[in-house]
Formats: structure tokens, sequence, C-alpha cells
């Protein structure tokens, strides 16, 4: 059975537009390229109830991973924690090791001048109030840290969506539990590029490859303009080892580039510069 | 009452971090522009069963608006209009006006010397199968055209995923009805940076002021580096007129610079280079 995961994303900037989603991006390409299967990405707003909606339905579709970023800072409207604590039905509490975590975070802030006194200020606290039951992952470059809650049969975990610090946890504390689930797969992917061909026609070719290479997925993105169709090809699959994986796409690949050709296409290796 | 949007992409080189979610972030920001608030992004893969779910539940949370970008092309992948169909459980059938205009570019193709003889393939006819009752929306760059249909009390509205395509029928098709709807709203929205001082002692700074400045969202955002405090302050209203929006962003603004500056901390208008 392959691994599977969901992302939620929580900010109101990604709604408005103000922000690019790029740490969804990134996390689900170093998912899939550890075998993983991002089955959704989910953007919600600051707002508790839509976070804890989001948090039930992820958790109903029975993914072993659902990864939240974003909505963990000491600020008003950071409501992760307090989302999926009512999606969970936990209460938030004070967790000792997070606590302490952003306590030595203070200090050593203090010892480099940044402020007088280490003052656990409510926002302080704040980042260490973590739904019963969950564990705190090392934020190595900021302050609020990760957090770990097994519930359902998932990996529920709360990532900060300042991607710095989203990143360095996800592949100190993530990853390594990814790869445990995921075993020895591995993601494969590559691109050609097809020139005077319209999608519609090859849109029967990729179909009879497809069929004759049933490991094998491939598809189509237009990349040209108007007139001038110049598509890319991008051929995947999931398998255990390298050779096995590398093989079955390059039997795809030169099964696809023949019929192009013969059907009036060109083949190349590199897409046109845009 | 505000007028609601979400967004649903369709497309697993989203979900496999091979494609940034540009779509989702140009749409978010110009219907905001309007005074649209978008409630909710969801991506999902190219899986007549996932798209439809994600319909049904987007209907259900009672959004105005529900646009859909990805899926409408030739290939076997497109699935859009099968997952909308089946979410609605309506029947899909060729479309006659789509159908024309399908034909009509295929006939401007072999014009210009693309093809031999307008061949109405099968995989070309697919992209005029609608759901019954659908109605086309002129894709004016593009082959598949847009896609319309009023359901359960929303307008229903299927894009391409192709960027240039959507664009052009979202700003021709989509933008004049979500004016109609949004009214004469407009979101205002501006940004201030704070330095030398930490997010979590601007926490309650940024509470008195939206508590004093009802209508003003104010967002913090970290852009610095670790041990360099310096925090984006996004501003934003929406309002009726050009005068309101300005003032209330105005003087909250002001009154929370003074707080920055009381507090030891400096306020710049432009943000550093990162």
């Amino acid at each position: 059975m392959s691994t599977e995961m969901e992302i939620i994303c929580v900010g109101n900037e990604l709604l408005i537009g103000k922000t690019l989603n790029t740490n969804a991006t990134w996390m689900a390409k170093l998912a899939t390229s550890l075998g993983v299967e991002v089955r959704r990405i989910t953007v919600v707003s600051d707002d508790v109830d839509e976070i804890a909606e989001a948090t039930v339905e992820a958790l109903e579709r029975k993914s072993q991973f659902v990864i939240t970023t974003g909505g963990l800072g000491p600020t008003f409207d950071d409501k992760t924690l307090e989302g999926i604590a009512k999606a969970l039905r936990r209460k938030l509490e004070a967790n000792e090791k997070a606590l302490k975590m952003v306590k030595e975070k203070y200090e050593a802030y203090a010892k480099e001048g940044r402020m007088e006194k280490v003052d656990l200020t409510p926002p302080r606290v704040k980042m260490a109030m973590f739904p019963e039951g969950a564990e705190p992952l090392c934020n190595s470059v900021g302050t609020a840290p990760g957090v770990l809650i097994e519930a359902k049969g998932a990996f529920l975990i709360a990532l900060p969506g300042v991607p710095s610090e989203m990143k360095v946890i996800f592949e100190e504390s993530v990853v390594p539990l990814l790869k445990k689930q995921a075993g020895d797969l591995t993601f494969f992917e590559t691109s050609i590029f097809a020139d005077s061909i319209m999608e519609s026609t090859l849109a029967p070719l990729i179909d009879k490859v497809m069929h004759d290479n049933a490991c094998v997925y491939i598809k189509s993105h237009p990349k040209g303009e108007e007139n001038i169709p110049h598509i890319e090809l991008h051929f995947s699959t999931t398998a255990k080892g390298s050779r096995t994986g590398k093989s079955r796409l390059g039997e795809a690949i030169i099964q696809l580039s023949e019929l192009i050709e013969r059907n009036g296409g060109k083949v190349r290796i590199q897409g046109r510069k845009q």
C-alpha cells in the first residue's frame, strides 16, 4: 500500500493572493521524491473553525500523514493549534518540553542582547500551548516548535509557515518518518518536448503508450503560444530500484517518440525557451 | 453579505510539486481586489472521484462562486468535466455551442496550415462534452472553452489550466459576474516593516490596534533571518469608497507605528532586501 499525505496550508495571505504557496510545492516535491503520494492540498484562512474542519476532513480521508503549515507563531491570528485541538476534541495545555524549547530560545536571544530579560509573556507561552498528547519538534532556526500528534491512525504534524523554519523541521523530523513508512520506494520523472503536433493529435498516442506501459504515467503540458504547439510530456513512475524506474521510463519515452515522429511531430530532449 | 469564492485546482503536477500553483494565487488576488472573499483553495489529482468529491464539498459550503482550473483539454487525464458531472449527477453531452467553438478553432488552425483537414476526432469532441445545462465561455487564446454551470445556488465555472487561457477567460467572463455580485466593494492593502522588535513583542500591540480599528485586519509576516527580526505588517480592509478604505488603513498604520517606536522598534515604509 502506498504512503499517502495531505497538506493543509493556513494563512489569509494565501487566500488573498499576496503569497505564492511555495511551501506546499516544496513539501509535495520532497515527499513525492520519497515515494509518498500527496493526495490533496487545502488552503484555509486563519480561522479556528476553518482549520478544524479541514483537519477533520483530511483525517477522515485516511492519509497516514497530514501536515499543516502556518499559524504557529505568537500573534492573535496564529490559530492552527487551537484549530487542531478542536478537530481532535483535545484540550490545549502548556507542553513542558515545548515550553523549555521556547524559553531556551529567548534565553539565547537575551544573551545576544536582543532583549533585556527573559519574560515569558502570554504571546510567548502561546507557542508552547499544544493539544494534549502532542510532542514538540525542534525548530533550529526559529522560535515556535513544530508539533507531532498521533491521532486517528495518522501522524498529524504542524509546521511553521516561515519557509526556512518549515523546511528545517520537515527535513530533520518529517523526512525520517516518511522514509520509515514509504520504505525504499523512489519517484522517477523526466520530460521530453514535442513540436509541430497538436495536443489533440497526441492524445491517442499517449493513451497507447500508457496502455502498453502500465506503471508509467504520462501527462502532457501545453507550453507553446497560441499558434505554435510546443508540448511538454512528463513521464513518471514510482519503483523500488533505480534500474527498474529508469528502464520503465526509457521504454515509454522511446515508444512515444517514435509514434510522435510517425505522426509528423518532432521530439526534443530540452524545452524551448519561453 | 460578502461574495465568497472557492478555487479547486486539478492536476497531478501540482501534487507532485512539479508546478507552483500560480493560477490560484493569480485568481485569488484579482477576486480579492474586487471585494470577493476567497474562502478555500483545494488541489486535487486528475481523478474523477477526487474532482467530484471536492466539487460537492465546495458547493455544500455555499460560496456563490466555485472556480476550477485544469483538466479541460483533449487528453485522457483531462477529467474535470466528468468529475463535475458526477458531482451534480448530470450527464455529459455534446454541447452544440461548445462544439461549434471547437470546430471553428480547428478550421482556423487548418487555414494556418497546421493541419490538412478539420477532423473532429474523439479527443477534440471531448472538449465540448459538457454537463447538461452548461454554457461555454469563449477561450480566445486556446482551444478548450471554459464552462459555466448554475448549480445549487452557485456559479460553478471550469477554466483551463494553461495560465494564458485561464487568465483571458477569467478576465473576459468571470470578472463581470464577480463585479455584479460584489457590487462596488474594493479591497485595500498596504504593508509597513518593523525592525529591531520581536514578533512576540509586537503581538499585543497588533491586538490593541485591531481592537481600536475594527474594520482593519493586520497580519505580521516575519521576513528576517534567525537573529535579525524584520517583520512585514500587512494592513487590509474591504470598503465601498477609496477614501474610506485608505483613511482606515492610514489611521491604523499611524497608531501601530507609534506603538512600535515606543517599544524600541523601528518602522520602515519599504522592506529590506532579502
